[in-house]
């Protein structure tokens, strides 16, 4: 590969802020940092329950004032940034008009919550869903196959047929419903892109591919295939150039006008070219507040559970392949926050270290299956591979002398079998993995989490070598979009990678968790797939 | 009922400390409190794990020390107190000379563990009590019927079984094993006594029921059947008269010699006459560190998974049915010890109140089914109706929203499910319960609990109307034994008793848990009663 001189800008936004990059076109080294909060954060207040949403508004200042902090830090010249990419939430969109205006600034659609930004984890359109897939399912929609065999509330189709089906007005006036990131790329460029991941992943639309159509839509609901008209812009695959910088956004950023800017990625899936993974066999886990599991293959597989399943999705030329659980860093959270004890809590601070780090090392020192504990890690209900959001967690084998890091280890556990039955479904399926590659922010702070995980899983665990994973990934796109490498794989490659040495599961402990396991899996099939099948009642009982 | 002139003596001997009242015979009210904690309290250190033993002369000195203290207290004279009764933890055994004096003070068993007292809680004979069972299930042992089909590791027959193997030593040389109670009324009285509540209940001996014969004893191990004749001393019937107070006690009391001693009780069944219930329909529900459910009928009714079936065992007359859970309040107190978030310390600190108010100020706003968790309370096994000592606890329905308050409400919940199963238990076998009666700290402490259990049951709830239950109850025995009245069934009518208003259940409350229990029911079969039997693996896996 030949060395390039230059840089490239990558942006990561997440729930609530946006962080960018600026990297070395070269070896994907960091040179600059910049962060922004999006000042008013998720919006709930006054909303029915369910409903989060987002302004517009606080993305486009998080874009420049995160870039020019980046930039300054940085003290790269504007003559060296050779390319923009960014990454976002998904489903996160807005309507916009005609001229890609948010159509919430106009006077007449302020009292209307459809005409602004709902955020991906706005829980609006729960019922939609069930009734896409109820429809989808009758009709044996081919699309099933590549979604895990049911329709997200969180995804775009639902969150526009809650649109379509309450707010008219808004649906009408609406010249186009757009990803954030899709937006925030017009912003940049004033041309109107549809990114294929947004496309793929979150309306089920890929050309080649089966995906949904008029006749499905209209089974729905009548007219509701109108929403295929309300989508403005060309194709663009991931890495590939978008458009170039304005001359008007080049001034406001202090970069040059003319660079060129990748389409919009989904932000986890951002993480696949900082990985540097251009090859099937390593799924790439990220370990944050919820868990996200992404690999490569050439091959379509139908993967039970999957959460997504995209041609040219994550790395033009493969099938990229999303599986999810629900919790993760969360439900670590939870129990710190609701189940420790005071003496703990004055340890921790007594010894100046996290809580989370104490309950880490009282849970260390325990062999696996000592504590006889065993976690359902459906703390906030199943993505993968069940695809049920009514389960609930469950804790079993408490005894009297239980102790808080026992559950807080079980706990770990529990993610760890969630992944291997993921792993499971993947190679049921035929896509193998034979190694893991960490990302997020526990898998640097918690080596416990990375062993328990080598160990449940027996495969090596490598983390990516940069701890700015998704900023890293952007910047990587935009490097590819540059032209400056010959593809998204071969940028991946040079600037994208993963730490020399691995995590190794301890035989000892996988013969052990093998045991585990297989008992982990009869509750996951009892109450997953229906001998015990009392969450969901239970659930129903509580809202009655 | 004529009115009687005088007092009663009662000493409740627990597994910490002996409880002592002075009670006016007429009408059982509380004239003199004395408590006094044995000095050793429980001895397990330096021993194997599960070895749980005690000092038979801190019960001795507690049993001076708590009379002499209450006779003070109570400013009666010597002459009115007209008999003494004491009930205590069983079996708590230990083995004697033919004086009657401890084996354990010679010099020659110094290190001789099997020669000391074991606490009812010692857990050495496990392996033992399984042999005992296995071998009572070959022979089709029709004692199997009245013991729920199982021996407890805590009762007299395996720990004697476990001496047996373990040293022969001892064993050859114990002219008796005495049950502490026995060896109590017999320091009191010089006579050696046989309490037919010790017998029938953990010595599985009860003359024209079905008992342990030497066939089925020497099956077991050759020679066992040498036990039968260990055994010295006149049976004695509950609230029967087993001796006089010798001059010498007398002394030491400061008491008058000649004062009738009643036969000894198990503490937790002296409630049955403290309650004053001397006809069926009605059960005792103890709610202590663990719950024990107790109730008399007529006819001996093969009751699933009962602790014990004994005729005349609590009182004369009547079958004593004796079921139990393992888990109670110690469940909760282990909860607050482990579970509770630092803001709630703070809260009832501040407040000047309870955790458990706290908590239970908190649970006490929410809906039956509310929470949508559900909890199965075997954090220290089953005894009934499941007689499964590898059960473990599980919490169902966990969710990242789930509050401390969510999980102590279901616990008080679970405890009232595995009520509810114990009353099925009896229903089905032709025992028909219509009122509940509480006793225990617990139930003077926390109305939720018993409202609760009114509304998962659907049963009317009351208290003992003294919160001295089992010292009161022995104190009716000793009236019984004085022959101020014709009977126990008497003594208990005038001294004992219920309080007048009772907890009623809510019928949308019930209403409620009745769907709760059908889902709880759905667990404890699944986990209990074989289709998900991952409790009993995990135990093991976790001793490996």
């Amino acid at each position: 590969m030949k060395k390039q001189d230059g840089n490239v800008i990558g942006v990561d936004f997440g729930t609530l802020s946006a962080r960018a990059v600026v990297a070395d076109i070269s070896n994907g080294h960091i040179l600059g940092v910049g962060t922004c909060e999006y000042p008013h954060g998720v919006i709930t207040e006054g909303l029915p329950a369910g409903w989060a949403l987002a302004d517009p508004e606080d993305y486009l200042s998080s874009l420049i004032a995160a870039i020019r902090e980046a930039f300054q830090t940085s003290h790269v010249s504007p003559e060296s940034i050779l390319g923009i990419g960014l990454d976002a939430t998904a489903s996160t969109f807005l309507p916009v008009d005609e001229a890609c205006e948010p159509l919430s600034r106009r006077e007449a659609f302020r009292d209307h919550p459809h005409a602004r930004m709902k955020l991906w984890k706005h829980h609006g359109a729960s019922r939609e869903a069930d009734a896409l897939t109820a429809v989808a399912e009758e009709r044996h929609e081919d699309f099933l196959a590549r979604c895990g065999g049911k329709i997200n509330a969180e995804w775009m189709v639902p969150k526009l047929l809650e649109t379509f089906r309450e707010d008219p007005e808004v649906f009408s006036a609406a010249d186009a419903f757009i990803e954030i990131g899709d937006y925030l790329v017009f912003k940049l460029t004033g041309k109107r892109t549809l990114s294929d991941g947004y496309s793929g992943y979150k309306m089920l639309l890929r050309p080649g591919e089966p995906s949904i159509s008029p006749a499905y839509l209209d089974a729905v609901e009548p007219g509701f295939s109108r929403i295929l008209t309300k989508r403005k812009g060309m194709p663009a695959g991931i890495g590939t150039l978008a458009g170039f910088l304005t001359p008007e956004m080049a001034e406001t950023l202090g970069l040059v006008p003319g660079v060129p800017v990748a389409a919009g990625n989904i932000d986890a899936h951002a993480a696949i070219p900082a990985s540097g993974i251009t090859s099937p066999g390593t799924m790439v886990v990220l370990l944050g507040t919820s868990c996200c599991s992404l690999t490569i293959h050439p091959a379509f597989h139908p993967v039970e559970g999957a959460f997504g399943i995209v041609r040219d999705g994550m790395l033009p030329g493969f099938y990229g392949y999303e599986s999810g659980q629900n919790a993760g860093g969360d439900m670590l959270s939870w129990f710190v926050r609701n189940a420790v004890p005071a003496e703990y809590i004055r340890e921790a601070e007594c010894r100046g270290i996290s809580i989370h780090d104490l309950l880490t090392e009282k849970a260390s020192a325990l062999r696996p299956g000592q504590s006889g504990l065993l976690v359902l890690d459906w703390f906030n209900g199943n993505r993968s591979v069940l695809a049920n959001m009514d389960l609930t967690g469950l804790i079993l084998g408490l005894t009297l002398k239980t102790r808080p890091e026992e559950i807080y280890r079980a706990m770990i556990e529990g993610l760890a079998f969630g992944l291997k039955a993921i792993l499971e479904a993947h190679a049921k399926a035929g896509v193998e993995i034979r190694e893991l590659a960490a990302s997020g922010g526990i898998s640097y702070k918690n080596p416990l989490f990375l062993q328990i995980y080598a160990d449940v899983t027996g495969l090596p665990i490598r983390r990516l070598a940069s701890p700015e994973g998704p900023a890293l990934g952007s910047a990587i796109c935009a490097a590819a979009a540059s032209c400056a490498y010959p593809d998204l794989a071969a940028a991946a490659r040079a600037m994208g990678g993963l730490e020399t040495s691995a995590v190794l599961p301890q035989a000892g402990n996988h013969a052990g968790y093998e045991k585990l396991y297989s008992l982990w899996l009869r509750l996951h099939d009892a109450f997953g797939r229906g001998s015990l099948p009392v969450m969901a009642e239970l659930i129903s009982l509580s809202k009655e």
